[in-house]
C-alpha cells in the first residue's frame, strides 16, 4: 500500500525536476566575489521554496557573509527536535572549457541532470525541504520538530561561521543534527559515515639572496633557496612514507581490532582503485591498509611548489626565493594548532644554513570529527537505509572535511548524522559534475521515513 | 709623446661614442623572434662600421640563423694572423618595468652610457673596430693581419654556430683568437680570464595520477609527485653541499698546490660578498673556498620548480605531475654528455614507486674551457694590461660559459685569449645595464697596444 506522501512525491516529481534545474541555475559560486549577488539571490529562492513548502518560520540570518537561510517547524510537543544542514553554495567552475555543457544551464541526459552543484550540494539540500512539503500537504504536520539551517560558504570553509553560531547559540538548540551534504557508498549500497578528517594548512616561504642570481658566477657558493626547500620538505617523510614531524602521530587515536576489522570488511580492490587514478603502484604509511590510510590515518601532503625559472628553455638563475603550500588532514585526536606548531618547528629545524624559511598558517583549520557508529541517530538512519536498499549500509570514514560537524558538537552539543544521497562518482568540484535523479527521488522517500523514525526516539540523542 | 693613434683616438671620441650609441639604439635581441629584422638590421650596421673603419673585405655569412659579420685585412706577410671574436646580440630587456629608461634609448650619465648590450657586448665589440680604424687612419697599415668574427646568437647559446665553423673552418683559420666579450677585475685591476665552466641543463618531470587529485579523498594512499621530486632532487647533494650523483667528479681534474695558491692571492672579502648578495652565511662544496667553489668546481643547480597549486588561499590537491629545472657548471675535464647520463641513472635510481620520472636534455651543452696561464697569448695581453693599468693583472677563472672559445680549439685548433673591458657590476643581462665609458676609451687604447705587441710574436701560439 502506498503512502499518501509517497503517492504525493511521485505525482509531483516533475515539478520537483523542473524547481531544481532552475535552482541549479543561479550561479551560486561562494569563492568569487563577482557571484555575491548570484549567492543572495540563491539564498532568497531557498527561503521563498521552503515558504512554499509550508514551512512557516523562515528567514535570512546575516553571517558577516553569505546568509544562513533558516526555517523551522516546531508543532510537536515532547518530539525531538532535528536540525537539517545542507549548503546552497557551490565550487567555482573552472577548467570552464572542460565543461560538456555550460554549468549554470543545466541538462538532463540518462536520468541524471548535470550541473555545478548538481550534486554538492544543491540536489541533496532540496530534498529534505520536498520531503517537510509532502508531509505537511498529505498529513498537515510533521513527526518531528525542525529546524533548517542552509549555509552559503560551505564551498570556502565558512569563514563566518565559527562567530555566527556563538551568537545564534540558543536558536539553534536541538537534538540531532542531519546533514544533507554527504555520500552513498553506490548506487545499490547505502553507508554511515562516522568519520571527517580535520584539517590544517600552511605555506612555507624560503628566502635566500636578495634578487635571482646568475649560476655561472654565484652557482655553487651560496645555498639555493630551491635546494633548501626540498631538503625542507623531504625531511618530513621517511622514504617508506611515514610523517617525520616530531610528535605528529603523538595525539593520534589508536584503532581498535574491531575498527580495523571493519574496514577490511568494506570491499577493496586494488586493481580497480589503481586503474580509475591511472597510477602504477598504491604508496603510503606502512602497516595500514589503503581503507585506513584514505579514512584514519592523518596525512601530510604538498599541494604545490614554485620557485626560479617555469618556462621552455634554459635560465641558468639561482632564484632568491622558492614556495610550498602543505595541507594536513588530521584525525582525532590531533589539535590542528598543535600539528602548525609542530610543522613550524619542524621547518626551523630542517632548514639548511644561508637561507631564511617563514611558514604562514593558513586560517581554514578543523578538527577531525567522529560520532560513535551505535549513535541512536545513527541507528535510525541505519534502519531507514537498510529498508530502503534492502541491504545494511557500511559504516566508514572520509578523509575529508566538513567543518560544521565539530561546530554543531562544539557548540549546541550535538551530533550530526550525514544522510545523503551523492555518490563519489559523480564529479563534485570537478567538470560535468551530475546528480542520479534516482537518487533525487529516493532521497525524498527516505527523508520522510527517517523523520518518522526518529520521532519514534525519545528527545535524547545524547551518548 | 703622444702616438699618433692616441691622438686620433682622442680627436675623435665623441664621434665614436655617437655611434656607439646609434649602434645601442637597434634591439638585437636574439632569443626572440619578433627582433629577427633588428638583429639583421644590426648585423648590416656592424658591417658598414667595420667598412667605415677601412676594412677592406667585409660580409655578412649565413649561419642559418643570424649571420656572423665577417671581415679580414692580411696585408701583414710573415706576421701572426688574429681573430678578433664579438657578439652584436643583445639579452631580452625583462623585466622592462625596472629599467629607469627605455633600454633601447641609451642615456649617457656620469661618463656611463645605460642601455641594454652596453657592456655585454655591443660596447666591447665597438672597441676593436674603432682602434683598427685609429692606426689604419694614422699609420696606413697594422702590426698584424686580422680577422674579425662577430656573430647574434650568443646570447642564446650560438646554436648554429658549430656547423657554420666547421663549413666555414678554412676561411678562419688563425694564430690566436682574441674575445672581445668578457670581464676585467675592477676599475683600475685588470685580469685575464684563463678558464670557463661547460654546461649542461635539463628538465625532470614527474608524473602521478591521471588527473589532479583530491588530497581528502585520497591523500596517504598514493604518492604524490611533488614528494617525489623533493626525494629526487634533494638527493642529488649530501647536507654539506657535495653532489652525490655517482662519477659527477669522476672526470673533474685536480687543482695544482700552484693553482690553488694563486687563487688563495686574489683579493677576497667575506663579509662583502655576503653583503653584495644579501645572505647571512655562504655555503658550497667542503674543503674549497669560495673562488675555488665558483670558478673551478663543478656545480649542480635547481633553475626552477613547479607543480600543484600556487595561488593564494588553500586547494587540497595532489597534483598530477611536478617539474623541476637543473643546470651543472662543468669543469676540465668533465664531458656534459656524461654527466646528463649519470643524472638520468641518478634520477632512475632515486624516483620512489608510484611515479614515472623522465628527464629531458636540453641542446644547450658546452664543455669547459681552461687555457694555460703560460700561453704567449696570455703574456702579450699580460703585459699589455700591466702597461696599460700601471699593475699586474690577476690571473681567474669564470663559472660562466662562452660556448665558442671551445669551438675556436676544436675546430681551429687555436686558443683564446680574452680582452675586454667589461667589468661585473655593469648589470649584465639585468635592468639598467651600463658601460663605463672610460673603460670604452681605454680599451681602445688597450686594442692598439696589444695588436702592435701581438706583431712582435712569431706567427705560432702553438702550446
Amino acid at each position: 500500500m502506498m503512502l499518501q506522501y509517497e503517492n504525493y512525491l511521485q505525482t509531483h516529481q516533475s515539478r520537483f525536476l523542473s524547481e531544481l534545474l532552475d535552482f541549479l541555475r543561479i550561479p551560486s559560486v561562494s569563492a568569487l566575489s563577482e557571484h555575491a549577488a548570484d549567492v543572495q539571490q540563491t539564498a532568497d529562492w531557498v527561503a521563498e521554496r521552503m515558504k512554499a513548502a509550508g514551512i512557516p518560520d523562515v528567514c535570512c540570518l546575516p553571517t558577516g557573509g553569505a546568509p544562513v537561510v533558516y526555517g523551522e517547524w516546531l508543532q510537536a510537543p515532547g518530539k525531538p527536535t532535528i536540525l537539517i544542514y545542507g549548503h546552497y553554495d557551490v565550487q567555482p567552475v573552472d577548467p570552464v572549457e572542460l565543461w560538456t555543457d555550460p554549468p549554470f544551464e543545466p541538462v538532463v541526459r540518462h536520468d541524471k541532470v548535470y550541473a555545478r552543484g548538481a550534486s554538492d550540494d544543491k540536489g541533496n539540500m532540496l530534498i529534505p525541504i520536498i520531503a517537510v512539503e509532502a508531509m505537511l500537504a498529505t498529513e498537515g504536520t510533521l513527526p518531528v520538530n525542525l529546524k533548517f539551517f542552509f549555509e552559503g560558504e560551505e564551498e570556502i570553509g565558512s569563514p563566518h561561521l565559527m562567530e555566527f553560531m556563538q551568537k545564534y547559540s540558543q536558536k539553534f538548540v536541538c537534538d540531532l543534527v542531519v546533514s544533507a551534504d554527504g555520500v552513498q557508498w553506490g548506487e545499490d549500497q547505502p553507508r554511515l559515515l562516522i568519520g571527517f578528517k580535520g584539517l590544517c594548512a600552511l605555506q612555507i616561504d624560503v628566502f635566500g639572496p636578495e634578487t635571482d642570481l646568475h649560476s655561472g658566477i654565484y652557482g655553487g657558493t651560496i645555498q639555493n633557496p630551491i635546494h633548501a626547500l626540498v631538503h625542507i620538505l623531504n625531511s618530513m617523510h621517511n622514504p617508506s612514507g611515514r610523517i617525520e614531524v616530531e610528535g605528529f602521530y603523538g595525539g593520534v587515536v589508536s584503532l581498535t581490532e574491531t575498527e580495523r576489522n571493519q574496514m577490511a570488511a568494506i570491499p577493496y580492490d586494488g586493481s580497480d582503485y589503481k586503474a580509475k587514478l591511472g597510477v602504477t603502484e598504491l604508496f603510503g604509511e606502512p602497516g595500514y591498509t589503503t581503507w585506513e590510510r584514505a579514512w584514519v590515518r592523518p596525512t601530510l601532503e604538498v599541494n604545490g611548489i614554485w620557485g626560479g625559472f617555469q618556462e621552455e628553455g634554459v635560465k641558468t638563475v639561482i632564484p632568491k626565493e622558492a614556495h610550498a603550500k602543505i595541507t594536513c588532514r588530521l584525525v582525532p585526536d590531533q589539535d590542528p594548532c598543535d600539528i602548525i606548531k609542530r610543522i613550524i618547528n619542524h621547518v626551523e629545524a630542517h632548514t639548511p644554513i644561508g637561507v631564511k624559511a617563514v611558514v604562514h598558517s593558513e586560517p581554514s583549520t578543523a578538527s577531525a570529527y567522529f560520532i560513535p557508529q551505535d549513535h541512536p541517530g545513527n541507528q535510525i538512519a541505519y534502519d531507514t537505509l537498510e529498508a530502503l536498499y534492502g541491504k545494511p549500509p557500511y559504516y566508514t570514514r572520509l578523509g575529508g572535511t566538513l567543518p560544521m560537524c565539530n561546530l554543531f558538537l562544539d557548540i549546541l552539543g550535538v551530533y550530526t548524522v550525514t544522510f545523503a544521497f551523492g555518490l563519489e562518482d559523480e564529479k563534485p568540484h570537478a567538470p560535468d559534475e551530475f546528480f542520479r535523479l534516482r537518487s533525487f527521488r529516493r532521497g525524498q522517500l527516505a527523508y520522510c521515513k527517517l523523520l518518522e523514525r526518529l520521532s519514534q526516539q525519545d528527545n535524547s540523542y545524547d551518548e
